[in-house]
């Protein structure tokens, strides 16, 4: 099972490729950030993040995509922003007929610290430990991504393994 | 020169070419209302926006799109819902490397009645004089794309002919 997480923005887009080995190991295939510059176009700046989209989906074919939901607590200007970047991986998603899901974040940390409540630098040390990294992944939207991808793939209660 | 105007929505989203000809008479050329099932996936349901749009771009091949500025007073849901849209439309025009212009409805309303508070039915009834059409466009969504393109069309002041 492979999945790729999103966490959507226009500024900078987190984007992982997870999968699940065999022995339930959780792999990291690739994580980058997107970015595009606020001083572009909005139509230009979208433009860019589906190319970005689009190389990764080509090249690593993923099953399914997991895209953060997104709620009412940003402003409205950076609810539109991230609402779109989520619109353009969705389409990326729907033309390559790969399933789209969206998990709220209090069920990424859940999923990935047990605890709906973690803060940023404890959902960056359990990706870092889950995915066996030897570093920490940076910035957050990274880390992000890679938590909605496990998020994902540990949703069915069948497949979890925690990682203690 | 030739305007798509774009009233986003996942829901309804109105969509019209206007054109000015050199007698500075406008013409409706297209108008239509894009559809799409509130029970569908939104993945898939930008995907068929995104393919009406990209029809109507490649027949018409507009050089503006002009696309209605989304504000606040709608619910969190909706805006998502017209943010998105309005992401595709512009994801769709910079790939065709289409200008993209915003307008508030505020101007929308002042550039084809003159009166910025004007209601619905004033801006159907000057749609409708002003394309010189037969009957009133319908829905509200097909009248305010049409009143869109000819809020850009006449945005530049020597381009502007007041139907009296």
């Amino acid at each position: 099972m492979r999945v790729m997480g999103v966490d959507p923005g226009l500024t900078r887009c987190g984007i992982a490729i997870v999968q699940q080995a065999p022995s339930r190991k959780v792999e990291l295939l690739q994580v980058q950030v997107a970015r595009t510059l606020p001083s572009l176009p909005v139509a230009e700046r979208l433009r860019q993040l589906e190319k970005v989209l689009i190389a990764i989906v080509q090249e690593f074919k993923p099953e399914v995509m997991a895209i953060e939901q997104i709620f009412s607590q940003h402003n409205l200007r950076s609810v539109m922003g991230t609402a779109q970047a989520a619109g353009v991986a969705m389409l990326v998603a729907a033309r390559s007929e790969i399933k789209v899901a969206t998990h709220t974040p209090t069920q990424v940390k859940a999923a990935v610290t047990g605890s709906g409540r973690a803060d940023k630098k404890q959902v960056t040390q359990m990706v870092r430990k889950i995915c066996n990294l030897n570093e920490d992944p940076k910035p957050a939207d990274a880390a992000d991504a890679i938590a909605l991808g496990i998020c994902n793939l540990w949703q069915n209660p069948k497949l979890v393994k925690r990682v203690s």
